[in-house]
C-alpha cells in the first residue's frame, strides 16, 4: 500500500521511492522479493508508468534494489539493521541562541561599537570585489592566501610594527586560533612543549592542549614573561603577547624581549609573537613588535579583530624563512580559509592608505572611552579598586580588594544589566586572593559608561 | 650624532627613537651612560625640547632607559645580544605568486565559472548585511555560527539530504579542512586511528596525520568502501564520501551504507561522512545522506564550496548530540572563523529560497558541460581511455591504458597549455599500473573543452 498525494509539493516520484525505501529497510519488503512491474503499479496507483520507472532508477542507483535481466526488480539483501530509517518528519528547532534577557551596558572583551567601522568605504570596496574579480571568486585560493594582500601587509607590518619579512612569509587565516592550529601543525614535528605566559590567553591554551602540547604556565610580572622560570623548562616554543599581555595589560620590556630572544638561540626554541591588540597605545607610540629583533627566531601573528572588526575573522602569520618550506609540506592541499570578499577588500584598503586614518579615528575615540572610563571608576569605586593595563588596548583590569570569585562578581553584574567577563578568559596556574574582572571598552558607548559602572558598584555593594 | 631629516615623512621624534635605540642595541651607547637632558640635546640638534622629550618617553616606555629622580635618564644594562636590530630599509617584495604562463585551459579541480555565481543576487545580500546587521558587525559570533543560519540549514539539509538534525548539533566551519582541524581536536581524547578511503582525499589525510592519528587506508570498490577490510583494523572513526566519492566518483551503495552503519555501533565507533559533493547527480536524484540513517553515529560535514564558490569558504559540521557538549569544553573561548559578511547573506539567501533556482540552474550547466567533455573524449580518444565518476560531481578520472605516470601527463598537458590535476590530489596505497588524471570541468566554458582535449590528446601522443 502506497499513500500519494497529488496535492503535495513533492513530486509523486519521491513520495513513492521514500515509502518503498522505507518499507525495504523496515524489511516489510523483503529481501529478493520481486516488484512489480512499472506497468502494473502504475496502473494500480493510478500513477504514470514514468513515475514508477523513475522511482525504480533512483532505488537501483542507490542499491536497495536489483535488475535481473528479462526477469525485472528484486530487493537487494541488505544487512541486518537495528536503527531507525529516514524521518520524513522535520525536525524540531532549537530554541535560539540570541543574548540574554535584561543586559543594558555591554562591556565584553573584543566587541566594538558599530560607530568605529569605516562602513561606507568597505562597502565600496566590497561591491568593486564583487564586480571586479569575478574570476578568482570562484576559485580555490593560494593556500597562503592572495598575493596581493600579502604584499600590502609586508609594508603595514614594517611601518606599523618594525615587522621585517617578505610576502612569502606570511600565513593569512581566519583568525587567531585558527592561525594558532596551523602553527600547532607546523610545530608538533618538532616540540611538544610550549610554555605560555601565567595567567594567559585560555584559547591558546585550549589549542595547544588540544593538540596534544605540554603547556607550562610561566609567571609575568610588570616587565613581562619570567625568563629564568621558563628556562627551568623544556619548552620548545614559548607563546607571549609582549605589546599587550593578556589579559594584565603589561608590556614587555626591552630587557626581557632581549633576554627571551637569548633563550631562543641558546635553545633552539621559536618565540609565538601573538601581537593581538597592539595599536592603541594612549600614552607614547606603541613599541615595535618583538619579530623585528630577531626575525628567525619569531612566528609573530597579527589580527584585524581589535583594529577593524572581529567579525571580519582576518589574522595572519608571519613565518621564520625556514619554516616555509616545511608548512608547505606539512599543509598539502589545504587551501586559504579566508573568503575573497574579505581578502580583496582589506588589500585594498591598505592599498588606499585608508588604515592611517582609520588609526588616528580610532586613538581619539578610544583615549576619549578610556578617560570617561577612568573617572567614572575613580568616582563609583575611589580606592576599593586598583586598575591595571590602562596604557594600551581596549580592555583595562579590575582588581576589587576582597576575597570574593570572580564568576559571583560576573553573575552579580549581569543580574544588575551589566555584561562583564571573568577569570574565565585566561588561564592562570595560582589565582590570587583579590577578585578580577576584565572590562572591555570598545563596544560601550561613551554615554553609557558612567551609568554602567555605577549600576556594577550598586550590584557589588553588598558582597 | 643624529642625522635628523626634517624633510622625511617620519615625524623627527620618531627618526630620533630609531637612531637612539640602535645605538642603545648596538651598544655604541653603553649601560649605564647619562643622556644628555632634554633642554641640551634639543639645543644641540636644533629641534623643539618637546620632541627630545616625547622621545625619552618612548624609549622610557619600552625599557630602553631608566629614570632616576633629580639626576636624569641612563640607558639600561640590557642583555647582550648577539643577534641584528630592527633594520629601517623596507624589505624585498617577492616575486608575484601568478599563475604559470601560458594556460590556455582550466581543467583544474574545484574551481568553477563566473557564470554560475549568483553575482547581483549575492550583491545585495551583502549590501544589506553592511547596512542591517552593523552591531553584529562589530561582534564576535558565538563560536558554533550565526544562530539564524544555523536555523536555515537544518531546513535546508533535511530537505536536500535527509539530514536529520537541530540547529544546536551544526558547527560552521571555514571551509572542510578546517571542519575536520575542529573534528580532529574532539576525537582525539576518544580515537587514535581513523580510517579512509583508498583512494582518498589528501588534505584530509594530511589533517588526520598532522593531529597524531594513524590513517589506515582502506580499498573502495565499485560499491564503496570495503567494510570487511575496515573490520580488519583498530579504527574509531572512519572518514567516508559517500555520496561522491573522491576521487573515483562512485556512490556507495545501500548495503554498504548499512554495513558500515552496523561496524560503528558495534565498534562503538562513528563516520566521518564528507558530503562534499551531493548536488550534482546527472541521471537519478542524489541519494540521501548516511547521516539520515544513523543520526548518533555520523559526523556529517557538508560545504557550499562545490555548490555556490569555494571562495566563501563555508563549511559546516552535523555532530551526534552526545558530541555537541564535548565540542563545547574541547574549544573553550574559540570564536567562529567564518565572518559575517558571508554567514549573514548566505543565511537570507537560503531564507529567500534562492538555492532551489540556483541548484536547477547548475544542474542544466554542468549537466551540458559533462555532455561536452565525454564526446570530446570520445572523439579525441575513443577506446585508449577508461573514464570513471561520470555520473555525478564537477569531476571525472581518465585512466589511460598505458604504463606512464600520472606527474608526466599532468607535465605535458601543462606545457600544451592544459591545466589538469594528477595523482597529488589523493593519497593512495598502492598506485595501478595504469596512470590516472583527474579532469575538473567546473571553471572550463564549453567552447573551450572540445580543444582543451584536442590539446591533451596531442600532448600525450608520444607518451
Amino acid at each position: 500500500m502506497y499513500l500519494l498525494d497529488a496535492k503535495s509539493k513533492k513530486p509523486l516520484y519521491q513520495q513513492l521511492y521514500q515509502q518503498m525505501r522505507t518499507k525495504i529497510l523496515s524489511g516489510e519488503l523483503s529481501a529478493q522479493t520481486k516488484l512489480p512491474s512499472s506497468r502494473r503499479l502504475a496502473t494500480e496507483l493510478h500513477i504514470s508508468r514514468n513515475t514508477v520507472d523513475t522511482t525504480y532508477q533512483q532505488l537501483l542507483s542507490e542499491g536497495y534494489i536489483v535488475g535481473k535481466s528479462r526477469s525485472g526488480y528484486y530487493v537487494e539483501t541488505l544487512p541486518n539493521t537495528k536503527f531507525s530509517a529516514y524521518a520524513d518528519n522535520v525536525p524540531d528547532t532549537p530554541p535560539s541562541q540570541s543574548q540574554p534577557d535584561g543586559i543594558l551596558y555591554d562591556f565584553r572583551y573584543g566587541n566594538l561599537s558599530p560607530q568605529t567601522f569605516p562602513f561606507p568605504q568597505w562597502q565600496r570596496l566590497t561591491n568593486l570585489c564583487l564586480r571586479q574579480d569575478k574570476e578568482q571568486f570562484l576559485n580555490y585560493s593560494n593556500f597562503m592566501g592572495e598575493p596581493g594582500l600579502r604584499n600590502e601587509l609586508v609594508k603595514y607590518l614594517h611601518e606599523y610594527r618594525d615587522v621585517r619579512c617578505t610576502a612569502d612569509q606570511i600565513l593569512i587565516t581566519s583568525g587567531t586560533i585558527h592561525c594558532l592550529m596551523i602553527i600547532c601543525q607546523l610545530l608538533r614535528t618538532v616540540a611538544n612543549t610550549i610554555a605560555m605566559e601565567d595567567p594567559g590567553f585560555t584559547a591558546a591554551h585550549s589549542t595547544f592542549t588540544n593538540y596534544g602540547f605540554q603547556v607550562p604556565l610561566i609567571p609575568v610580572n610588570s616587565h613581562g614573561l619570567n625568563v629564568k622560570a621558563l628556562r627551568t623548562t623544556t619548552a620548545q616554543a614559548v607563546y607571549v603577547t609582549p605589546s599587550h599581555q593578556f589579559p594584565t595589560g603589561r608590556i614587555m620590556s626591552i630587557t626581557r624581549r632581549l633576554q627571551l630572544i637569548d633563550w631562543a638561540y641558546e635553545q633552539e626554541a621559536l618565540i609565538i609573537e601573538d601581537d593581538y591588540d597592539c595599536h592603541l597605545l594612549y600614552d607614547v607610540k606603541p613599541a615595535p613588535a618583538l619579530q623585528g629583533l630577531a626575525p628567525d627566531k619569531v612566528i609573530y601573528i597579527g589580527s584585524f579583530s581589535k583594529i577593524l572588526s572581529p567579525s571580519l575573522r582576518v589574522a595572519y602569520a608571519v613565518l621564520p624563512k625556514n619554516l616555509v618550506r616545511h608548512l608547505q609540506q606539512t599543509t598539502k592541499n589545504y587551501a586559504c580559509s579566508v573568503p575573497l570578499l574579505i581578502q580583496k577588500p582589506l588589500e585594498r584598503f591598505l592599498q588606499e592608505n585608508l588604515f592611517e586614518s582609520h588609526l588616528r579615528k580610532m586613538l581619539r575615540q578610544f583615549k576619549k572611552k578610556r578617560e570617561i572610563l577612568l573617572r567614572a571608576l575613580q568616582e563609583h569605586f575611589g580606592d576599593t579598586v586598583t586598575i591595571s593595563g590602562v596604557n594600551a588596548g581596549l580592555h583595562i583590569l579590575l582588581h576589587l580588594n576582597q576575597p570574593v570569585s570572580s564568576r559571583n562578581l560576573v553573575a552579580k553584574a549581569a543580574q544588575a544589566g551589566v555584561y562583564i567577563h571573568g577569570d574565565n578568559l585566561w588561564v592562570e596556574s595560582s589565582p590570587g586572593t583579590t577578585a578580577r574582572v576584565l572590562l572591555g571598552f570598545g563596544a560601550i558607548a561613551n554615554e553609557d559608561i558612567d551609568p554602567a559602572v555605577r549600576l556594577l558598584r550598586q550590584a557589588w555593594l553588598e558582597l
